[in-house]
C-alpha cells in the first residue's frame, strides 16, 4: 500500500491520478492533496478519500473547510503544499500543480525523503540543478509522469545510461502543426485549444501548438537522464501513438507507445517498478491504427523549440526566464491581449535582454521568475 | 572477453557473427567452430581466427583438414558438432547450423553450462520442452538470435513475466505478400527468393514466404518466454522496421526497432546484459522511412500460421512433423519438383496424418523428424 501526497488533485493530471487512486484501492491511499480555485471539486474529493491533510489557496478557505471536515488538517499557500508535500508517513508525492509554485513542495519532499512522481515541468526546467542534486543526494526517485519521459523511462529499465546513444522525443506538432507562419498569424485562442491528440488543460495546450511544451520536455529530459543536448533529439510524430524513444549504442531503438490516456504514466509512476492491471483500457490495436508516421522537426517552424534548447545548453537562470516569460505571454494570449506570435516575440525578447546567472540558487531563481513576470507584463499591458 | 564456438561459420547468421566477432577483439575470442560443404570458406575462417578445434561434415575432410592446419583439432559429424559445443573454456555457444541437426549439439552445450545464443529454429520449435527444462536445470540463459525474438527479450529486460499482457510479433509477409492465393499457384523459385526486407538463407526466405517461417517464431516464443499461445500474436508490418513488440498489463507496449542488419540481434545475445558499440551501423532515421504500417494477419490467405498455432497448441511430437514436412517439402520446391502450394499441402497432410506422441524424448523427436522426412519425400516422389 503505497501512501500518496498529490498536488493539484482537480486539474487534468490530478483527476487522472484519482482515477488512478480509486481503481486501485489495495495498492494505494490518497493520505493528502492540495486544491485552489476549484472548492466544490476540491470537496468531493474530501468526502471521497477522508485525506489526513488538505492544502487550499488561503488561510480563510483553510478555516471554512477545517469547519465542514473536522477530521481533516487544512493548511494554504506554499507552506500549506510544502506541508502536504513532506508528512512523514508518504511513500511518494505526485507534484501535479501548475507553474513554478511546483519548486518549493517539491524540494520539501524530497528533503523528506519521499520519491517524486513528476508532472509539473516547471521543477525541471527551472531548477533542474537543484532539484537532481538534492535527489541523488537524498537517495530519492523522480519518476516522470509526462508520457514522453514516462516512455524513456520505461525503456530504459534494464539498460545501462552509459550505452544510450540518443533520445528520440516524440512531438504530435500541437493544433496548428499543418499550418504555415504566415496563417499562424491569424490563430485565434479557439483554434489553438483544439489540439489532435490529447484532451489537456488550456496552459499545456497552447504550449503543445507553440511547441514550447516540446521544449521543456527535451530540458526535463536532460535533467532526468542526465544526458547532453546533443544526445535529446525531437521528430515529428503526428499520431501521437509512440510516446517516445532510446537509442542504443548498437543501433538497436526501443519505443514505447499505447493509446493517449495519461493514466498509464501516472500509473506506472506510482506502481514502479511493478505494473498493475490498468482498468478500463482503451482499445489498442495498431492495426486499426494502420499507420504511424515520423517526420523531421522543422526549427524554423517552431521556433520555440530552438529557443529551448539554446535556454537549455547555456542553463544557469535561463530556462527560469524562457519559462515565466512563457507563462504570462500565453496568459495574455489566452486572455486575448496578445496574438499567437507574440508568445514567441515575447519569450525570444525576455531572454535576449537576460543577463544569465550561471548557478541560480532556489531565491535567484524565484526572484528572476517574478521579475520576468513582471517585465513580460508590463510589455503586453503597453500593447 | 567472451569465448564463443560457432555452430554453422558459413552460413548467413555464421557470416554476421564472424563480423561482429571480428571488429570486436576485445570483446570476443571465437574459440570453435563448424562448417560443412562450404570448406573453402571455412579454411578462411580457419586461417583469420586459429581456432583451438573445428567440426566438419566427415572424417575425410577432418583428417585432410588436420594435415593443412595441425594447430587445429578436427573432429566430424553430429558428435563433433557436440563436442566443440561443451568445450569447458566457452563463455556461450552460438548455435547457426541448419534444421534439426542442431538439436543434439544445444543440448551438449547446455549440459556442459554454457549459455546458448541461439539461431537454430527448429531445436525449440521440435524439441522446447526438453531444451527449456534443461536449460532451467543448468540455470543457463537461452539468448536469442532471431531478430523477433531479440526484440521481444530487449522489450522484456527490466520487466517482471507476470506483467506481460501479450507479445506482438511482427511478419513482413514475405516475398508473396500482395499476391492473392490465386496468384500464389504461379510462382517460382525466383520469384520466392526474392524477400522484400531481409537478406537471408534460401530455405528462411521460402519459410518467410508462405509464413511456415513466423509460424516457427510463435512456437519458439512461447518456450522462450513460457507464454501460452493465446499470448502471442502476429501483426503484419511490412517494412520489417519494428522488429516485435511486447504489451503489458497496463496497456503500455513496447517495440524494438532499428535497421535489418542481423549483426545487431547477434552481437547483444553474444554482449548480454550490456550492449557494446556496433561498427558500420546501417543509417537509421525514422524521418526518413517516414510511415510504418501494421495490418491484421490474415489466417486464411496464411495457412502456415494457423498450422503453427495448431501444432504448437496441441505439442507434443506435432511441431517436429510440421518442421521435417516442412523441410523436406520446401528443398523439393527449392528443387522445382514441386510448386508453391505444395509446401502448404505436404505440412498439413503429414500433420493430420501423425499420431501425436504427448511427451516425446529426444530419440521420439529423432525418430519421428526422420519418419516425416521419408513419408514426404515418398509422396514427392510419387508425384
Amino acid at each position: 500500500m503505497k501512501k500518496i501526497s498529490l498536488l493539484g488533485i482537480t486539474g487534468s493530471i490530478g483527476s487522472s491520478t484519482v482515477d488512478v487512486i480509486s481503481a486501485n484501492p489495495d495498492l494505494f491511499q490518497l493520505v493528502a492533496f492540495s486544491f485552489y480555485s476549484n472548492i466544490e471539486k476540491g470537496k468531493d474529493y474530501i468526502r471521497q478519500f477522508s485525506p489526513k491533510m488538505v492544502s487550499v489557496k488561503s488561510e480563510a478557505v483553510a478555516v471554512e473547510l477545517a469547519q465542514e471536515f473536522p477530521q481533516t488538517t487544512f493548511v494554504s499557500g506554499v507552506s500549506g503544499l510544502c506541508e502536504i508535500a513532506a508528512l512523514p508517513e508518504l511513500d511518494i508525492v505526485l507534484t501535479a500543480v501548475m507553474g513554478s509554485i511546483g519548486l518549493r513542495p517539491t524540494l520539501a519532499a524530497i528533503e523528506a525523503g519521499h520519491d517524486i512522481a513528476l508532472a509539473n515541468k516547471e521543477t525541471l526546467v527551472t531548477a533542474g540543478h537543484i532539484v537532481m542534486a538534492k535527489a541523488k543526494e537524498k537517495g530519492i526517485k523522480i519518476l516522470p509522469v509526462d508520457s514522453e519521459h514516462a516512455a524513456i523511462f520505461q525503456c530504459l529499465q534494464g539498460e545501462k545510461m552509459s550505452q544510450v546513444d540518443h533520445l528520440l522525443i516524440t512531438a504530435s506538432g500541437g493544433s496548428f502543426r499543418d499550418k504555415t507562419r504566415e496563417a499562424l498569424k491569424q490563430v485565434t485562442v479557439e483554434d489553438a485549444l483544439n489540439h489532435p491528440n490529447w484532451s489537456m488543460g488550456a496552459k499545456i495546450t497552447i504550449d503543445s501548438a507553440t511547441m514550447m511544451n516540446k521544449g521543456f520536455e527535451v530540458i526535463e529530459a536532460h535533467w532526468l537522464f542526465d544526458l547532453d543536448y546533443d544526445k535529446i533529439k525531437v521528430v515529428l510524430h503526428r499520431e501521437s501513438i509512440v510516446h517516445s524513444m532510446v537509442a542504443f549504442i548498437d543501433g538497436s531503438v526501443k519505443a514505447q507507445l499505447g493509446p493517449s490516456d495519461m493514466r498509464e504514466p501516472i500509473q506506472y509512476a506510482l506502481t514502479y517498478p511493478d505494473r498493475a492491471y490498468l482498468k478500463e483500457q482503451q482499445p489498442f490495436d495498431l492495426t486499426k491504427i494502420g499507420a504511424l508516421h515520423f517526420e523531421p522537426l522543422d526549427f524554423q517552424r517552431f521556433p520555440m523549440i530552438r529557443l529551448a534548447y539554446e535556454a537549455g545548453r547555456i542553463g544557469g537562470s535561463l530556462p527560469a526566464v524562457m519559462n515565466a516569460a512563457n507563462e504570462v505571454a500565453v496568459a495574455a494570449f489566452l486572455a486575448k491581449k496578445i496574438t499567437f506570435l507574440q508568445i514567441e516575440t515575447a519569450v525570444e525578447k525576455a531572454m535576449a535582454q537576460h543577463q544569465v546567472v550561471p548557478h541560480p540558487s532556489l531565491e535567484d531563481i524565484l526572484e528572476i521568475d517574478q521579475s520576468t513576470r513582471t517585465l513580460v507584463e508590463s510589455w503586453i499591458s503597453q500593447k
